[in-house]
């Protein structure tokens, strides 16, 4: 196999979902398309890398800054819901139920392997608050041992600030059996129950 | 969705095997990868357009003129086999099985698509063979109506020059079983029957 394939190949590999048959699919493909529409996959690759940076408020990724949300007038300010990752930004964007504004942390404290708060946007979203007029800071990081721990982290650290700290309900998941649930998903539905 | 995002994964869609969710992940996940590690994609993307080219003998695809396989006299150059793709070429030479030299198509006679023999490689074959020691053609078509079809139309344009054509031989899928083949494997394996 000529060196430039299979150096695509091995390039295709390392993406997430692509095994070596996917890849070996992916580089036959590209070799038959015109190289002009190879180009403009290249061009989207680096335009991503190149033109999205980190918002310099709330740290998602964006090729403007302030990013839309932040720089919307419209939205409430006084709200603003915490995020592990851009991604988690986007879906809850699509729920159109978030009027605030967001935070990225950029990944969950995760000492073991070397993760401690001063790796997280922590210390930019205490500055967003002090100089603010937060009311309230949603944290919708993920049910998980290390997005709880993120969690509680910045309930305590918020705690002197005197703002409203509130986090995602959890419980059953919408659509799903009882029978099924697992205990910790069982624990946080009692525990969490509501009136009707 | 920033536009350098969603417009890298409107371009991931477009290969084979990634639909919206696996473009979705692959994205975020080259949002999170290091530049230089997706700059090493992006340069083995151009490098596969930009430096790789039809070998001027076989029309195999190659970073050298001629490719390794033509440049290389100690392969039997009396024996050229007869592929549709460059592929092709790749999984024949796994066998370890030819020690002859190849001919890439680059397609098969599709008229009804507009393919007809002057947009395959058969000119560049019968003046290979004309000006060279050509003992054997081995047709390694798809065994396939268009394949079959182009095997015939070679085979009757070589007939003239008195070269040996032979074909790749088809009959039971090696490790299937007989209650699965489908009546043309059968029809090919009864046909084709060899002595024990």
């Amino acid at each position: 196999m000529p060196e430039p394939l299979s150096r695509l190949m091995a390039e295709l590999t390392r993406l997430p979902g692509i095994g070596p048959r996917g890849a070996e699919r992916i580089a036959f493909h590209l070799l038959r398309t015109p190289e002009i529409e190879v180009m403009r996959l290249v061009d989207a690759l680096r335009d991503v890398k190149e033109n999205l940076r980190p918002c310099s408020q709330c740290y998602n990724l964006t090729d403007a800054d302030p990013c839309p949300i932040c720089g919307d007038e419209r939205r409430d300010h006084g709200l603003i819901v915490v995020v592990e990752q851009p991604k988690d930004v986007m879906l809850l964007e699509q729920t159109g139920l978030i009027r605030g504004v967001y935070h990225v942390l950029m990944g969950h404290l995760a000492p073991l392997d070397g993760v401690d708060p001063s790796d997280l946007t922590i210390d930019a979203l205490l500055r967003r608050i002090r100089k603010g007029q937060a009311r309230e800071v949603l944290l919708a990081t993920n049910p998980t041992v290390e997005g709880d721990a993120t969690a509680l982290y910045i309930h305590s650290v918020l705690q002197p600030l005197g703002t409203s700290v509130t986090r995602l309900a959890r419980g059953l998941a919408v659509g799903s059996e009882v029978e099924y649930a697992s205990k910790a998903m069982l624990e946080a539905a009692i525990t969490g129950r509501v009136p009707l």
